[in-house]
């Protein structure tokens, strides 16, 4: 594998770039959804904490439920057994980053795993 | 721990989420160089891989010597032996996220992981 990989994401409803950087920590996606439309689906993960970071609009998450409001600039960490679905606000869309990673894995980070 | 976390990121040269949305598989942080500048130091890592991704402007990144363009919609992955730095360009101002998880620490995702 080379050292590192690059790809450029266009605007559209959803990149996934695991297979196109040949990532092997994490998944990450780039996803857009239209004023009023939301995920077709509720989910949970078996092993997967999921990060999402709202780069515009504005939306909402349903968490086990629970309705979490969301706007450019908001990050959520949710856990893997969390029922999730997700929402772009009705006159407004929402376009997010999903990072999935497995929980627990980081075993050190920043300047505890950096050689300067 | 909860189930969920959120926080909400402001304009700023560095903002960390690890300990902010108590992360346990990523560490994941927004930063902002102005036009012209650089981080002031080139890093590798022991475990970690990173993934970063443009959100705004342009500039570049140094990955073992090499000189690799960056703009708006970009994302790279680097492996954690590579040397690396990372500049704005002289006449824009470049804004990306970081994130690091452990190299190989991903078992499955997506469809593999989900519970439907």
């Amino acid at each position: 594998m080379k050292n590192y990989a690059k790809t450029s994401v266009a605007a559209g409803p959803r990149a996934e770039l695991h297979d196109a950087l040949g990532l092997t920590g994490a998944e990450v996606s780039v996803n857009e959804l239209p004023a009023g439309a939301s995920v077709p689906f509720v989910h949970a993960h078996k092993q997967n904490e999921e990060i999402y970071g709202i780069l515009a609009g504005a939306g909402y998450a349903v968490l086990d439920g629970e309705k979490v409001e969301l706007k450019a600039g908001d990050w959520i960490r949710v856990a893997p057994a969390v029922k999730r679905q997700f929402f772009a606000a009705a006159a407004e869309g929402i376009k997010y980053i999903c990072i999935q990673v497995k929980a627990g894995s980081l075993q050190q980070y920043t300047a505890g795993d950096a050689i300067l």
